[in-house]
């Protein structure tokens, strides 16, 4: 058992998790889920990788629209070309909707800055920024922000034939962009929010492009049952997150015939990471009253950072 | 070679499938794609399962539409309602929008049947209509009208480690009730058509219950590459349908950068089956200029239903 979840420190909250996949992937115990049945889902900003200062692909629209600000001076009339183009980060950490921002003009950022492309056009911007530019405060390259022990989580489960889908309000183009690299989590099993697609027919062939416009539900709170819904069909058994957008899924995964886990990552080092509850109250709130293990980042993570 | 795909005639058709697979799949040719970009994509309605003379999933309709009638007689009002209470088969089959129907009817006769129930409700009724209702004409249980040949070719693919997915105009969860049992082929692997869903939450947890109203777009036509960027984020290498509704998605098999093999049913059985070209003439005549493979039933099928 040393060799399983190498990051995460011994204790209740890494037997917890264990004693669980042990008991579900043991046929004969009472416990035992079958393979097609063992569906895992993750929230990826704050559950998966970092989300402070902000949302990474907040970074990513910022050095988008200071580009596009550079290129065009009429642009920066607007106060998100503006503020990306001044640098402003405290424009965008007050989009953030778990923080109080306004949805509608975090979703004009996104609009400006990922739609008017192909679907093929904006994976690789994607994949060259988070090969590249650098994270504020952490100074490293985007890509290097994942938690390795949600890392060595996920190959756990792999290993124990989960399938492991991230569900997630980011932008599923955009997680799909690198998830394979670095999580192994194939483009097919990420869940996320999406701005509008349009079939174009040109003398090659159809293309998918990009546009301004919302795909409902955002891949938030009680959108997620429905997207999990479309994309598999199944509820999972194991659910992760760790706001309260994630609250309906960490619910969700107790609604179905078979024995879940429901983990909430709680942002409690501020010395390693970040420490905040704000966007999480209502979830930690009902951790307790619901079963559901609050994984402590402060305790429970040896490593955050594969680099750390 | 003789053990692969049995319900095949030998003949150029099925050369060209197994050559293609071969070929594909083995690491020294040129030709190779790797297991990962290793998508295929079917239609269903007329590709994997009968459609006439009318959709399955309308003889479904209208047995549930029927048993509402029957429950509640002010409903025989209504077009679709008397319709089915009184077995009227033609009022459906024209409903096809394939055939000149306006897909507004066709919508109304869903929304009817498929909408105010939570989705372990729906799959529960339609499993026991696949499993119990029977074909008018071929006389045997719904479940049973899969092609043989393309059940087949289905598991011939999993063999050769391709992701085979179901992309079809038809209904998602419809198709997702039955696709495990009758085609190895998981949930989250089955895209199609969707009706509304909602997240109500209950004090036993979050619940998706179905809404009438339509998810956009509808998976044919230009919606089907659409839907296979949201649920695959790939484009497939290989490529199945029967309809004109399948154009766009058997010409996106040849916008990608890998060999790729688009197959087009052309069901010119009468005797086994049904011989139309009604809502294909468009891409009946695409496929010698894009070199698609036209699979004849009559020729290429030494079976056409297992139990023939």
């Amino acid at each position: 058992m040393s060799d399983i979840l190498p990051s995460w420190n011994d204790g209740k909250t890494k037997e917890t998790i264990i004693n669980y996949v042990q008991s579900v992937t043991d046929p004969n115990q009472a416990a035992f889920v079958p393979v097609k049945d063992r569906i895992a889902t993750f929230d990826n900003d704050g559950c998966c990788w970092n989300e402070k200062p902000a949302y990474i692909q907040l970074f990513f629209s910022l050095a988008r629209l200071k580009q596009m600000a550079a290129d065009d001076p009429t642009l920066r009339g607007k106060p998100h070309f503006r503020a990306a183009y001044e640098g402003d980060m405290d424009y965008f950490a007050q989009l953030d909707p778990h923080a109080g921002g306004d949805v509608q003009d975090l979703l004009q950022v996104i609009f400006d800055s990922h739609a008017g492309m192909t679907q093929d056009e904006f994976e690789a911007m994607v994949r060259e920024f988070m090969n590249t530019a650098r994270h504020p405060h952490f100074d490293v390259p985007f890509k290097q922000l994942v938690y390795q022990p949600m890392v060595e989580l996920i190959h756990y489960l792999h290993d124990n034939d989960f399938k492991v889908f991230l569900c997630s309000a980011g932008g599923m183009t955009f997680m799909r962009s690198v998830a394979e690299d670095v999580y192994s989590i194939p483009k097919e099993r990420v869940i996320g929010s999406n701005i509008s697609f349009n079939t174009e027919m040109t003398d090659d062939g159809p293309v998918v492009v990009r546009k301004p416009g919302l795909v409902e539900p955002i891949d938030d709170g009680p959108g997620k049952p429905i997207n999990i819904e479309l994309h598999i069909g199944r509820k999972p058994v194991l659910a992760g997150g760790n706001s309260d957008g994630d609250l309906h899924m960490l619910w969700l995964a107790q609604t179905g015939s078979y024995p879940s886990l429901s983990l909430l990552v709680h942002h409690d080092d501020a010395e390693r990471e970040y420490e905040y509850d704000i966007g999480s109250e209502k979830t930690l709130k009902m951790a307790p009253e619901r079963g559901w293990t609050v994984v402590s980042m402060k305790n429970d993570w040896k490593t955050i950072f594969a680099w750390q």
